[in-house]
C-alpha cells in the first residue's frame, strides 16, 4: 500500500498541475505527474521543460514513495468519482492500482527518476511579496497584448523591470503596449526579466483575487512563484528587451475622457462591417463629437457617433480595431482617458483612477 | 422609409431563421435573409436550398417592401444594438440604410427575386398536431443515433413511419438503433418519410419545451412543420430504409435493470482507460453482479462493478461504449432495463416507465 486518502486530497494538487503537462510530447514522461511522498507532505508536480509546477499536501504515509503517473488519465478518474470517495494507490508490478469502492484502475507508472525537474536557480535574488488579487489585476490590463510566436522572441514574453520603489510589467506585441506599476513598499536592486507568454499565463491563472501573498523569485536563469501550497517555476527568456517607455508620449494634441462601455459597444457594432482583413477603425473627432467607421470590401459601411467634451481643432486618426476593444474589455474603469496626435501620432489610453496604467497603439496610417 | 420599429421586434425572427443560412455558399444571396413586408406583417427567411426556414411577425408598414439583406452581419449587430432601441430601415441606392440613436449602418442588399424560396408541395396529406414538448423529448432520446456523412444516405435521415393509430420515429446509424412511438389520438394513411439529419436537429432545436402544438403537413418531396410564427420547410430524401424494426429481439437470455446515473458514472469512469480506436466496453455478467471493462494499447485497464438481481446463467458481452453511454446520457429515466444475449445477441434497452422507446446496439464480436 502506498497510499490511502480521499478523492478530493488528490484531485485538487492535481487540477492545479495538470495544465501545464503537455498532451503531445516526444518524452512520453512529460504527459506524467510525478508524486512524491515523504511521509508527511504528497507532492503533485508536471511540467514541459520550460514551466514546471508542483502542488503540496500534507498527506501522512506509510512509507515514503516517488513515481510518474498519467496526469490527465488519473485526472479524468478522480474527477469521475464520487466526491469525497476513499482512495487506496498500490504498486502491481511496474503499474499502479487504484482502487475506490466498486472501482478498479491499472494505471501505467514510470520510475521517478525520468521525471526532468527543473534545477533551482543557484542566483537568485531575496523574494518579492506581492499581493495575489492586485498582480492579478493588472496582468489582467496588460497580457492581451503580448504577441503571440512573432519572430522577435522578446515579444513574446512579458518584461518585469524591478526598479526602485516599483516593478514594472510591460507586454507589448510591436504595434501597442500595455504598461502597468506595482509599487513595491521598499526599494530594490535593479533587474530585468523577461517572462515567456505561457509561463505569464499561468501564472496569472494561479493567482487568486484575495489579498493572499504570492512571493515572487527572481533568479538569472529562472523565475520561481510560491502561491499558497503551489510554486510555479519558469525558465526566463535570455533576450534583450527594447526600451519601450521610451515611447510613450509626453504630450498630445487631443484628449478626451470617454465612458467605457457607451465606447466598447459601439467599437463592437461598427466592427460588424469591419475589413475582413485590415480591421480598420476610422476616429474622426470635431468639437463635441467623435465618431468611429468602419467599412469592408462590400463597400458596406457602419458609423457611430458619441459626444465628447473636446471644442479644440478636427483631428483624423486611423487603428487597429482590435486594438481600440482589447484595452475597452480588460480595463474595468468607469472612464477611460485618450491621448491622440502626439509626436508619433500613437493612441495613449490611461486610467483616471488608476496612474499605474498605460496603453499606447501605433496608427494604422501614419 | 421601409420599416420603423424597434430592434427586439427584428431581433426576434432573425435569430431565429438566422442558423439556417450557409455560412460559405456558391450562392451568396444564401448568406442573405429575406425580408418581405405586406404592410400588416414581417416576415424572415433563410435557406440553404434543403431547409427553409421562415418567422414572421405583426408589423405594421406603410408600404409593402420585397429585401434580401446580410443575414449574420444585421443578426451582430442587431445583438449589439441596445434592447428596445428604435430603428429605420430605408433603401439608400442599391444598399439599406439602418439607423439607430448614433448609428448607422450601410448593408448591401440584394433582389427578393434573387431568393430561391422552395416550391410548396402539391402532394401533401392533412396536417398531424402534436404536442411540441412531447415531440421534443422522443427526439431527445434518438437523434444521437443517427449517422454522420455515412456512404448510405438513408442512415442519414430520421425515418418517420406513418402507421394507423402512431407516428414511428426511428433514427439507426447502422449498428445500432433509437426508436420512439408517438401515439396518435385518430387513425392515419400509411405513410414514410425520410428527414435528413440537419433538418431533424433543426426541427428538435425550433420545439419548444411546452405543450405548444406543433403542425407536420408531409408532402411528396417536403415536410412542413409550423411552430407558432414560424414555419419550417424541408426537402426529404427520396431513398428506402429498411425495415428497422423487424431487427428488434424478441426475447433474451438476461435482463437486467440497472439505475441509470451510478451506471453512467461508472461507464464514464472506464472510459477514461478505453482503447482510443477501438472504444470496446467488456461486460461480464455474474449472478448478483455486473462488472464493466474497458483496456487500452498501454495495457492499462479499468474495471467497475455493479449490484444486479440477476441470478441466472454467467454471460460475457462486447459493445462499443460510445453506444451504452449514448442511451444512458439522453434518456432521462431514472432505470433502465437491458436485456442481452437474445438472437442476434444484440443488447436491447427499454425504459420502465416510458413503453414507446427501445434502442438496440449490437455487439462488437459475435
Amino acid at each position: 500500500m502506498l497510499l490511502r486518502t480521499d478523492r478530493d486530497t488528490l484531485l485538487a494538487p492535481l487540477s492545479i498541475v495538470c495544465g501545464v503537462a503537455p498532451r503531445r510530447h516526444a518524452l512520453p514522461v512529460l504527459s506524467h505527474a510525478l508524486l512524491e511522498a515523504d511521509g508527511e507532505h504528497l507532492a503533485l508536480t508536471a511540467s514541459d521543460l520550460e514551466i514546471q509546477l508542483r502542488s503540496r499536501r500534507a498527506v501522512p504515509t506509510d512509507t515514503p514513495f516517488r513515481l510518474c503517473l498519467p496526469a490527465r488519465k488519473l485526472l479524468d478518474i478522480l474527477r469521475a468519482l464520487p466526491a469525497g470517495c476513499e482512495l487506496q494507490l498500490k504498486r502491481h508490478g511496474s503499474q499502479l492500482l487504484l482502487l475506490a469502492a466498486g472501482s478498479r484502475f491499472l494505471l501505467q507508472a514510470l520510475p521517478a527518476d525520468d521525471f526532468p525537474l527543473l534545477e533551482a536557480d543557484a542566483d537568485t535574488a531575496a523574494p518579492l511579496r506581492l499581493e495575489q488579487g492586485e498582480l492579478k489585476r493588472k496582468l489582467g490590463q496588460i497580457l492581451y497584448a503580448l504577441a503571440d510566436n512573432d519572430i522577435r522572441p522578446y515579444l513574446n514574453a512579458l518584461l518585469l523591470q524591478l526598479d526602485g520603489g516599483e516593478l514594472r510589467l510591460i507586454a507589448s506585441d510591436g504595434v501597442r503596449l500595455a504598461f502597468q506599476r506595482y509599487p513595491l513598499p521598499a526599494p530594490q536592486p535593479g533587474r530585468t526579466l523577461l517572462l515567456p507568454r505561457k509561463a505569464a499565463l499561468e501564472l496569472a491563472k494561479l493567482l487568486g483575487d484575495r489579498d493572499a501573498p504570492v512571493l515572487l523569485e527572481p533568479g538569472a536563469r529562472q523565475l520561481a512563484c510560491a502561491i499558497g501550497d503551489t510554486l510555479l517555476r519558469c525558465k526566463l527568456l535570455d533576450a534583450r528587451a527594447p526600451d519601450y517607455l521610451r515611447l510613450l508620449p509626453e504630450r498630445h494634441d487631443c484628449e478626451l475622457t470617454l465612458p467605457r462601455l457607451p465606447l466598447l459597444e459601439a467599437v463592437q457594432r461598427v466592427a460588424v462591417l469591419a475589413h475582413a482583413k485590415f480591421r480598420q477603425l476610422e476616429l474622426t473627432i470635431r468639437p463635441g463629437q467623435l465618431a468611429l467607421r468602419c467599412r469592408n470590401a462590400d463597400r458596406e459601411e457602419a458609423e457611430e457617433t458619441l459626444p465628447t467634451d473636446w471644442q479644440g481643432p478636427p483631428l483624423d486618426a486611423s487603428f487597429n480595431l482590435q486594438y481600440l476593444q482589447d484595452v475597452l474589455t480588460h480595463v474595468p474603469a468607469e472612464h477611460l482617458r485618450f491621448g491622440l496626435g502626439g509626436d508619433q501620432r500613437g493612441m495613449l489610453v490611461t486610467n483616471p483612477d488608476d496612474p499605474h496604467f498605460q496603453y499606447l497603439a501605433m496608427p494604422l496610417r501614419g
